[in-house]
């Protein structure tokens, strides 16, 4: 008989999200961090990294597509997509659902994340690991947006930790500088933002760097169950302001040509187009237009 | 020196959110319910009805203008409101916030509640107590369905617990059919429905029962940072469908003759009409049309 016991999400410290743990998977020390999956009874199986949850078989479909889909289908010809982080596959796998999506890059700098994510969470992933479109690199994130060539990508999607420990150099000048020099002409960068109920620094003090570098910048709200506190944003810097202005229509069909029209279970066209209306306790962190 | 102790939410049995009391200011047992009300660090202060989060001061506001401005706005003319539980005054506050609000009534089933909230959480109901418009009942919200007249509300807002406890008896045939009754031509009621994420059997059932008595029967989303879990889902009953067409620009100038327009922190027009567009895996559990 195993002995439950609770896990608590040390994210913050005076409050947070606990799950009763029905068994542990795995528990590891990386190089870079702390990794633990366990099996929950109401989320599936679940990963933290460093005690904060990265990722449920439960939730996880809200995350991923609106990290993946509105992205892909607001730059409207998004061919070459390079996803940094993201270990456990999940984005890969949305990105590579887009039939119109010639080459999805991704570079997560944990060997390890990766492979205890195939072994205990291998549906996250599941056939984009062997796809052929897809390049999966163990290195560093960093690195790669200095050494790419100018305008090789049209769409980079950032799915980091928060900015504290190994994901807080995903959030410097340099990268987002790098991050513009290698997209292509229309190309956008994405990236998750926290939750501003309670992280309204993290939104601020990046979307002012963001905003260094790129004309459009802003962000769009998902309700991520597992991510708690109200909405999480995604951080949205674009070169091109008319990416975040397209119409449902448009929307729909662009996701009908790239085959994840009707397969979705959080993301729509309606709700694409509505996730740039911010709640003002949330736009008001936004640097002015 | 107060020893400092955590709070756990005993919604769910295996999954929760948990809160450091900095203080607590009351714990008492009424004749319905087990009332707390603590000092958290990030929310202020929180109240909690037989271990269930009721409101936190540093949230309320999502929930409430969510709950208030959007069944008043859709309907263009409501003079009459009834609110059904509430005791802690926040959603009588927003409701008086319109200055078309001819009669707002309040029937809240525990006194203590309305009680232990002037007390220790005055700023939720503010002036809406001593409003000349406003008139507080303790008593039964059954019984005051089956009792009041036809047609002599416009509209009917239940901020009531989940269907387990004291709110029970609010989610019946029988107290729907009443609400229909006693509402007038394109009257509406709303309704708090759970988290669908985590409580769809909520959303699913109590809507087949509105459907029962209304003919146009939805939801709506908000993303409440202390209902954790995602979007929590509000109920929504009308006799007019048109209700919950109307576009942002008439709903911004009704929220500009009442009066709330730019007073909000979470609703925008916007973010109303949008409210409406739901998520596949919320939308899955409404009755087909």
């Amino acid at each position: 008989m195993t002995t439950e016991s609770w896990v608590n999400e040390t994210l913050y410290a005076e409050w947070g999200q606990r799950f009763l743990v029905k068994r542990e998977l795995a528990h590891v020390k990386s190089e870079f961090q702390d990794i633990r999956i366990f099996e929950s009874h109401l989320h599936g199986r679940v990963m933290l990294l460093d005690g904060v949850v990265q990722i449920t078989e439960a939730d996880e479909f809200v995350y991923q597509e609106m990290l993946a889909h509105v992205p892909l289908l607001a730059h409207g010809d998004a061919r070459r997509v390079l996803i940094i982080g993201a270990g456990d596959g999940g984005v890969l796998r949305r990105v590579l659902q887009h039939r119109t999506v010639e080459k999805a890059v991704m570079v997560e700098i944990d060997g390890e994340v990766i492979r205890l994510a195939k072994e205990h969470l291998p549906a996250i992933g599941g056939d984009a690991w062997t796809d052929p479109r897809a390049t999966v690199i163990v290195g560093d994130g960093i690195d790669h947006v200095r050494k790419a060539e100018a305008g090789s990508y049209d769409v980079i999607i950032v799915d980091s930790t928060d900015p504290i420990g190994v994901g807080e150099v995903l959030f410097t000048d340099e990268f987002y500088a790098n991050c513009a020099r290698i997209l292509s002409d229309r190309g956008l960068v994405v990236n998750q933002c926290g939750v501003p109920f309670m992280q309204a620094e993290e939104l601020r003090e990046t979307s002012l760097r963001r905003a260094k570098v790129f004309p459009d910048v802003f962000a769009y709200v998902a309700a991520v169950p597992t991510y708690v506190g109200g909405f999480m944003t995604l951080g949205w810097a674009a070169k091109d302001a008319g990416c975040r202005q397209v119409d449902v229509a448009e929307i729909r069909r662009r996701a009908d040509v790239a085959g994840v029209l009707d397969t979705t279970r959080y993301w729509t066209p309606e709700i694409h187009v509505g996730a740039f209306n911010l709640p003002p306790y949330i736009g008001m962190h936004l640097p002015r237009g």
